[in-house]
């Protein structure tokens, strides 16, 4: 890693408040312009995913790009990140994410704290965001071992199809869904629900590490790293 | 390749389930939040090609990403799959795909066990599926030969054409069509019709296996390796 | 060229046959589906740009991917292909476009045979198709020149906004526009208003050949040809 | 760089005419077709990110594709181009912007000549532009480093979401500005509002330009290239 921790927390606070801007603010942009609620969610939709692929492709070299405790959670407890290095970064998240809401309301010319009225809870929703979640990690652990040029791509269209297949429109991320919170907007969540959300999103991201170490262990196992290499 | 069968065989299955998990959910969602059935099939299709070019990219180094019996099929004819892996990938698309339905009416609130209304018969249906499948595996035998990095790219782009331009939204896939049956929702289709539709498919994919077989065939079928691969 | 000339012409009817089922088909569903004209219109583009990165990318190794008169034209005034290919090829464009539209008919269960009343005519048609047409022949020659390998992509873009900007959703090519006259749908254009579009068509054409060999012609164009590759 | 300033101005001013020929027709089009603005929105968006994409690709290597003053500035100020090139590089982007609101309004049978009554003013409008043009630098600028090849997605997707993320629909762009100033259409804007939209777009360009200096930094900035080469 050749940037420092400060200049990787700032990437990770930084990424997180444009992922947060992007969706908060298209979806009060969606929202207004639109009576068909479908049509905001495709407003809110499209900015999400391709701005996903952005942030990934230009602050992934600094930081990774996580944008989400759930990823570094995922990372920590595979040893890709060091503990403390990944407390920081989830605070960095978690502010970033926050500040990226004010921003939103700031161009919009809303209040700038408020808190969410959208209600967001029960069985349906808590299933939604643990497959989202297990999907996301999924494609990140799979993608960075097959495909890792194309992390920003999978991502982004990743999380352009979960917003539409998942019940909960794929929060899958527990900085974002806190920040989501401070926004009584289209894409807002009621803080009362957050935990529920945030619980849901941990248990998706626990399987998907336990399906990726099963899934993707090789044959044989006890080869060499070069024959393994070779055969890949 | 360097994964057990075991593996191959949950991949398929992963990939599938997911598949129609995102068609069946994606449905549910632009189903609900529209009046304007083309703006329902944008939320349906998006998500579905976005989802393609994921699940091929991160289950394709494993299985083949296949998630299709047609497919299978195809590969079976052209001895690049034993049988009894194929039949073993088939039913593993199948019960994927039947899981992938469940998963959705599960996040969605909706009773878990359903059996589709939606009719979907009648010479043009067939005809649009047979010109799908064509079509998709047309895609998918050229682009192994001549781009095989972009495969996932262009398979999740025919399928979002396919889609709009077929008669019946490109289901192009027996296991999804099975799979499909068993919910009443936006994608749906009655279990009768399904016959039909897989009948049409598996006769555009043995079209278009056949066309392949003669188009690429270059100029000079007798020169050496070596010389073909130069004029490539 | 590895590919007989049978197989090219073949590769040339095959895609223009697709591409126009695609035009014509996708317009017939997205217009049955919505009352929004704009949402009909997304629906007409989307498929259209999907297909268009599919087919060059599967179909450009084997015949140029052309689909096009007014391309096949411009390569053959730069000479990169022989004059009586060019003809056949131009001709097998004109036969897989009309096939292309009774394929879609028939997908949709309609006459076969039709003849478009959309009027489609006037001098800010006629620069609409010229404007078109000339930045599909930038696109291509300027893809070509420095990024090859994203001309599917270049393309499939190019043709995804030129449906928006331009006044007559950008026909752009001769066969497209004779092969839309056969179908009083959506994407119709009256035979009488045919030959408007192909002369503006290859005006524009003919233009951004010019325009191309203007700007692309390096500064030093006395230097020896290595001078230039390392120059690039 | 190969290519004389005479052809990279015309680079320049030919890129800058089609970017906005495609904002300005893509907004006439969308907002004649539906009156669901977001839909409309949606038809401005989509066309304007894919333009973005194929014009950076063909003319990018002519004349780095800047087609926006604020980059040429920020390029000025990095000494990555000279002064005068840059003036004149704003110049052509200015005469090809307007060319560009032209074309646009001769394909619709429009009035050549217009002024927008479009307000677009106010702190909300100001942040929102210069929280786009600081997104637009940053994602130009780090894409750069790390990303060179991907920079015409990365700038297409980036101003993709900006679109519906910034409450002023990201301008992010002086000479688009001023262009759009002349079109009383779906993206015009008041000439009288111009100047902040310019103020703040370069404010947020500046910005970016800092952040990026910081953040890109390395940990030891006293390490030989070679070292540094390799960290990356």
């Amino acid at each position: 890693m050749a940037f420092d921790l400060k200049r990787r927390l700032a990437a990770e606070a930084l990424g997180t408040a444009i992922l947060v801007a992007t969706v908060v603010g298209s979806g009060i942009m969606a929202d207004r312009l639109s009576d068909d609620v479908a049509v905001s969610l495709l407003g809110n939709t499209m900015p999400t995913g391709a701005i996903l692929v952005v942030l990934i492709s230009i602050l992934g070299p600094i930081s990774g790009a996580h944008f989400n405790p759930a990823v570094t959670m995922v990372f920590a407890a595979r040893r890709e990140i060091e503990a403390t290095a990944a407390v920081l970064y989830i605070l960095a998240q978690a502010v970033g994410g926050i500040a990226g809401t004010l921003i939103a309301h700031a161009m919009f010319d809303l209040p700038l704290f408020q808190v969410s009225e959208t209600v967001r809870t029960g069985t349906g929703q808590w299933i939604a965001e643990a497959v989202a979640t297990f999907g996301l990690v999924l494609t990140i652990l799979a993608g960075l071992r097959f495909r890792a040029d194309a992390i920003p791509w999978l991502v982004g269209l990743y999380i352009t199809a979960a917003y539409w297949f998942t019940a909960s429109t794929s929060f899958a991320n527990p900085a974002v869904a806190v920040a989501r919170a401070f926004s009584n907007t289209f894409s807002g969540i009621r803080p009362t629900d957050v935990p529920g959300f945030i619980v849901a999103e941990v248990v998706g991201a626990l399987v998907a590490t336990a399906v990726v170490g099963w899934m993707f262990a090789e044959r044989n196992t006890a080869v060499s790293p070069i024959t393994v290499k070779e055969a890949e």
